[in-house]
Formats: structure tokens, sequence, C-alpha cells
């Protein structure tokens, strides 16, 4: 089997352009077959604010109304994955920036719920392998905004780190895959002082506790739960670090293993 | 050869919801291979008045500044782009929605004039016809976005008639290529009363000859001008005219001929 790096980035590498160029040049420094998947950081809701769009909530929960999809069409899509390639390109790193629906990647359905409709957002049903594939072994890196589609006409809003764990579990049938949660901290940390100092490995046995401890605070929580969804379902390797420490052997992150 | 229909849509069409279905079924009933090239419509315009982006004219010039450039991204390569790509899945026509920076497809230049600074404008230098044509032998629908770069990093907003025409010559060295001008008409009308009442064939001297007499206005010459430049440079065959009505046998439009 081939070897193959899959990387989330999002948060606050999107939102700051140096931040982001190294993180870049990190990605681009990777030996062999590569795919990045990227949120939208911040710049989604400035354009919001300066659009008037608000920010629906329901319970607590973010709702995607028409508005809102348009812009983080417009934002993921367009703005911050065509910024991606560009950049990759001019590193060298040849590239291709696509969502869910071009060559129907990840058909999704629009999000079932008791009592909440969410809009326009959608979970994940399918991944097509077999697209993803004839692009990557050309060599060329995916780019992946988090948007995905219904096969009807509509697009969906798809939370990116779900999106980056089903790809690397539906690709580790035929790839050997690394797949790293990248993030500005340099793993799950030891304590709060020291942003550098991760936990060297952790368990899903020891990520429950920690969970169940309050050692791992809300935000952490949706990463920690993919990462050992990922492991579990046949991904060769799971990371939560930071890429440009560990491509600068800086840190390692935190290696989550099965029990 | 194989042959390859490539398409241009821009103006009202992008616009108007059932138009645009209507043009997309249109483009989804073609036979064999096929690529299109989509400008941005007024959504551009409009999406500048509520984001307070002035339109910056220089010597009666469109300049596009940094914000500018940020929003034809978003709105070329991000929303219109994945609107027409996730409609074509729906129609069962395999696609997939790419800019400029995507796989190195088109190479520009920021613009030099002698005396204006047209700002992130990107003339062509180069169309990767093998990165191209590896996607069209797998049968996929090409979307291409009016985006293009310089390879150091810069994205630049490139005329959707130039890049459709650039990208139809480099592929006439491959394929038989059959290039659609599409729009609201029926073609280089006889007479401006009669809206589906096109000039069957043009030739070069004919449109000169016209553009000189005043017959062609001035929102009609750079098509003109393109038509020519592609037909003259190895293209099969090159049509102004509606795709809709062409598809349709309503209309044939009108076919630029060789003098």
């Amino acid at each position: 089997m081939n070897e193959l790096t899959i990387v989330k980035v999002g948060g606050n590498l999107i939102d700051n352009e140096s931040d982001l160029d190294s993180f870049l040049n990190a990605f681009a420094s990777i030996q062999g077959k590569t795919l990045l998947v990227h949120g939208g950081g911040k710049l989604a809701t400035n354009m919001a604010t300066r659009l008037g769009i608000e920010t629906k909530m329901v319970n607590g929960r973010r709702i995607t109304d028409a508005e809102n999809l348009k812009l983080v069409t417009m934002v993921y899509a367009g703005f911050v994955n065509k910024n991606i390639v560009v950049s990759l390109q001019s590193k060298g790193k040849n590239a291709i920036g696509i969502c869910g629906c071009d060559l129907n990647i990840i058909k999704a359905e629009k999000r079932k719920h008791p009592t909440i409709d969410f809009g326009y957002v959608g979970d994940i049903i399918e991944v097509n392998t077999s697209a993803l594939s004839e692009l990557i072994e050309k060599n060329i890196a995916l780019v992946i905004a988090p948007i995905t589609h219904d096969g009807n006409g509509q697009l969906l809003n798809t939370n990116a780190d779900s999106i980056v764990t089903d790809i690397a579990i539906a690709l580790s049938k035929i790839y050997k895959v690394k797949l790293i949660y990248s993030f500005e901290k340099a793993g799950v940390l030891q304590s709060l002082e020291n942003e550098m100092d991760a936990i060297p490995t952790l368990s899903e046995e020891q990520i429950k506790e920690m969970q169940q401890g309050g050692a791992i605070h809300t935000g952490m929580m949706p990463k920690t739960d993919n990462a050992i969804k990922a492991i579990k379902n046949g991904v060769n390797e799971v990371i939560i670090g930071n890429l440009v420490a560990i491509q600068n052997n800086q840190s390692k992150g935190t290696r989550i293993i099965g029990n």
C-alpha cells in the first residue's frame, strides 16, 4: 500500500496570512501523496457581519440558512480554497481545490434531527474513493473545502473535521493513511501553561477518562472524538498536533492509539 | 481526433436561476466531451454594493484592486462555480469546478499597460493542455471560473471570453473543437427587432465591415474579436449564439468562418 498523508487545517491558522504561509510551507514539505481539508476560519464570520447576514442559532446550535450557505460557499470553496491552492502552486506543489460536489466526491444528506432544523447542513453518506484516488495517484495535492451536496442540486455546509475523518477512513482501504488534525497548539496538552508540551500518546480509554474529568475542553471534543473514530476504522496513524512543529521536528503532537 | 464542445456562458444567463437551469439542461444534453467557462454576472456587482466595495475605474476602464479580487474570487470561483457544478451533478453530468490556479491550468501575468495600472488583472500566458485533457479524457465536464494566477502566489481576475478563446485554441491541437459563445440572444442579429433572427454565417471581413459601420455594438466587440481569433487559430467551428436555442434546434446561431 502507498502512503498518504491527510491533514486538516482550521481555526486560527487560516485567519493569519503569515501563519497560513508557514503551515503551507510545512504541508508542501511532506514527502509523497497528500490531501488537505480546510475550514473557513473567522473570515466567514467577518464577511457575514459586513453583509449583514445574521448568525442563526437554535438551542445553542448554529443553523445554516440560504444566506449563510451562500456565504460559506463563497468564503470556503472560493476565497480560502483558491488562496491555499495558489500558494501551494507558488511553492512548487501542484494542487487542485475542490469541494464535495466536484466529481461527486462527497455525497451528503440534509441533517435529520427530531427537534431542530439545521438548515443546509449536511451529514456525510458516502466518500467517492475512486474519484479521489485517481487524482491522488497523479501526485496532485487535493485541497478540499467543507461543502458537500445531496446529489439533487443542493449544496450543504459540512463540518471539516467530519469530512477529513470520513475521507481518511474511506481512503484507508487503499492507502496507508497518516491523518493529522493540525491546529495552533502542539497537541492535547499536558497542561494549559505550556502550549508546546503535548501528551505523546492517548488511547480511547484515556481520552474518555479525560473528557469525563473535564481535562479535555469542549472545543477539543470533536477533534478527539473524530480521532478515535479514525483510528478504530482503519486509519493507520492519527495525530492531533501542529503541522509546522511536526515538520520542523519540534513536536510529534499527540498520537491517538487504539486500546 | 476526438470532438470537444467548449461553451462560454455569461451575462444575464447566470443572474436568473431559471434561465441558468435551462442553459445547464442544454449543456448537459451535449453529447461527448465538454468544457464550460463562466463569467460572474451581476452577482459580483450586487455583492460589491452590499459589502461597500467600490467599482474602481481609471480612464473608463475597470480596475481590480485587492478588495475586488477577493470579491470575484469568492463569487466566481466559489458561488457561481459550485452552483453550476452541483446543478450539473443533479442532471447526471459528472463535473468538476476549477479555476486557473488549480492544476496550474492557466498561467497569466499582471497586465502591463503604459499608463493604467489595472490592479490584479491577468493576461494569459499559457494554457496547460495536458492537465485539461487528462480530465476531459475521463468524460468529466470541466467548469472553469475566470480567475488565473501568476505562478508566484497571486490570483488574477481574467476576462472569461479571453479564457475560453485561449483554452479552445490550445485544445484544438488535440481535439476537434466546437466553440460556442452562448448568450441570451440567438447570435449576431439581422436586426435588433428580432432577437431570434441570427445572421447564419459571418466572415472576418464581414465582421470588420460591420464593426466599422457601427452595425456591431460595443458590447459584442470582444465576442466577435475573440471568435475571429479562435477560427484563425485552429478551432474547428466557432458559433456565437444561444445554447438553449441551438440544442432545441430553434436556431443555429451565427457561425464565424475564415475568409
